[in-house]
């Protein structure tokens, strides 16, 4: 009954094990602390040091300059599509750029028009949302207060292989499905802000990470829980955090760190696992439909069709049976999906490239 | 190391053992489920069960009329001094009232007064916040959008007694520390919200009561998160949910209603844990002085002070020697501070009155 199986959910998603078992081991106390996680004060000297590691070990990891803050939030990244317009758009006089990517670029436009002017610089409307945009084929206005991103997404499964050209204009990046995935080139970004619920922790904290000169620029008059500069302030003690959804961040970084070795090798760790699937949806002779373009190709959701939608539900099915979880694709969009953030085993990709192979052979 | 203490945290606090174990036991993998409740969807049948049974535990406690709507939020009780005013007060050309008992209060009431007119019907400062008003002591504008109390002030710890007499002006209450702590008279309320880390849970989820009334009252325009109709609409799962925090309510409610047997029972159980601590203080012959006035003592924060802050010093220390921590009054009141919240059993209670009782002996 208790059996784990692969799990290809697109978040929350799969965590590594040895974070699990961690957890699972100090859950009725904390060693030195004779109580849970679950039950420690924001304010102790314990969850200090729980805080201080889990910013630790995201500096480490991004190689971040000390004119960056690490915050811990609520809310997801649904209110920082909110909160980023509100705080440097709204009254700016000026305007934003948005690429449109896919659905999640659209929640964030939406709720930025909301705010204040907003210029669309690129859509992918007119391919599908099937690749993310080249250089040349958007305008960034020079006077923008920012250009925002959508740095992979998840639905359609397509990912900027790097950050988009932006000139001294700040990069504001919605990071929720490759944070920590990969290396970036940070000091390019005034703003990133992520879930971690897909590649670094459980559900219920936002990890914003924004550079001086844009906490510099927050106005005053905002609601206390939405002023940047009052989590930065406060080292995200401001009002209770959300005490275990960081203390598992805290291990999974230190599992990036300690047993991946840092983000080049967990690139390559990824890079390698959705090649497997991707060569998989190459070499099916048209069987598998592949949706994003080749050079847009997501690392994190691999998304594909297959030739009708009675075959997909066949699929989805038979897999579940074979324990690989969570791969119909979204209900916007249909098809089959397989997410495979960090955590996510390669002997668990590779189980499901069997898989494929094998029902290919049965049903093509 | 790992042996379990009394925890008197005012929040996040202790959380019932039953629970913990189950979390503990489960943590690898759901049963059925084959991953952990820290990886598995929002959108899984898994969870749509888990967040439905919280909130039929929540109304099966509170006897919650159908017109009353249950959220699960982020961003705490703090967000939550926004987000009211925001809705009801901005814009509305009418003012709101509010009482003013204590450091939450104070908070609330600084959070509205960003957002629009406030009236102050009842202010504890001149009894330095060591008691709630009685019935008499405030006018209530008929006009007013809504009435703000706060029913149980952590840090003074003082508590209502029963909720404020308001007409036909909605009562909105921050319960953060004393909700579902005891049976309340529900249909008086047209707003509950409570940070889940006192009674319900850990931190991370904030639990929101609304009645249909209000509701309708919501603005558009608001960013689509901080907009109580959306997350009304789609059940809490607009956008991902603390998804492990709503499964310890739900954990937590279960065993209010089956081991405790609902809120008469545990009203009960506070009251005589907390009788006991009040009596160990009266008859100390003043060596132990209440802060709270005797009408207004809360059952879930016992604030005291002794003759001296060293001996307060003393108290602490040598209390958590024997395995009663988090004693420490707030850092801006000081003295001892004893959270005895649902899940704090008596025998805790009983061994923090033999403790007090022999440090008097020794030092009075």
């Amino acid at each position: 009954m208790n059996q784990r199986v692969f799990n290809f959910s697109p978040g929350p998603a799969t965590l590594p094990l040895p974070v699990l078992q961690e957890v699972q081991q100090n859950l009725l106390a904390l060693p030195g602390a004779g109580a849970s996680i679950l039950e420690i004060s924001h304010r102790s000297k314990t969850f200090e040091q729980i805080i201080a590691q889990a910013e630790a070990n995201i500096r480490q990891l991004l190689n971040l300059p000390d004119e960056y803050h690490v915050l811990f939030l609520q809310g997801g990244a649904s209110l920082q599509f909110s909160q980023v317009p509100m705080t440097f758009l709204r009254g700016s006089g000026r305007s934003a750029d948005y690429m449109v990517t896919g659905s999640w670029a659209k929640r964030a436009l939406a709720e930025a028009q909301r705010e204040g002017g907003v210029r669309v610089i690129w859509d992918g409307k007119e391919n599908n949302y099937s690749r993310v945009p080249k250089k040349g084929e958007y305008d960034v206005n020079p006077d923008a207060v920012y250009v925002h991103f959508t740095s992979n997404e998840t639905i359609q499964g397509i990912q900027f292989p790097a950050e988009p050209e932006t000139g001294d204009v700040p990069l504001v990046c919605d990071a929720s499905s490759d944070f920590l995935s990969r290396p970036i080139d940070v000091k390019r970004y005034g703003l990133i802000y992520a879930g971690a619920q897909k590649n670094v922790g459980p559900a219920g904290v936002t990890i914003v990470i924004i550079r001086n000169d844009l906490l510099e620029r927050v106005p005053d008059g905002l609601p206390t829980m939405l002023d940047y500069r009052v989590h930065a302030e406060n080292h995200s003690l401001y009002n209770t955090p959300p005490v275990f959804a960081i203390y598992v961040v805290m291990l999974v970084t230190r599992w990036l760190l300690e047993s991946i070795g840092g983000l080049e090798q967990m690139h390559a760790i990824n890079q390698q696992k959705a090649q497997m699937l991707y060569d998989a949806i190459d070499r099916s002779e048209g069987f598998y439909r592949g949706h994003a373009q080749p050079d847009s190709r997501s690392l994190m959701n691999v998304t594909w069709r297959l030739p009708t939608e009675e075959l997909e539900a066949q699929f989805v099915k038979e897999a579940k049976e074979a324990g690989l979880h969570e791969l119909k694709g979204h209900r916007s969009v249909g098809g089959i999906r397989a997410s495979i953030y960090n955590a996510m085993p390669i002997e668990g990709v590779r189980t499901l490239v069997e898989f494929m192979e094998d029902f290919r052979r049965r049903h093509a």
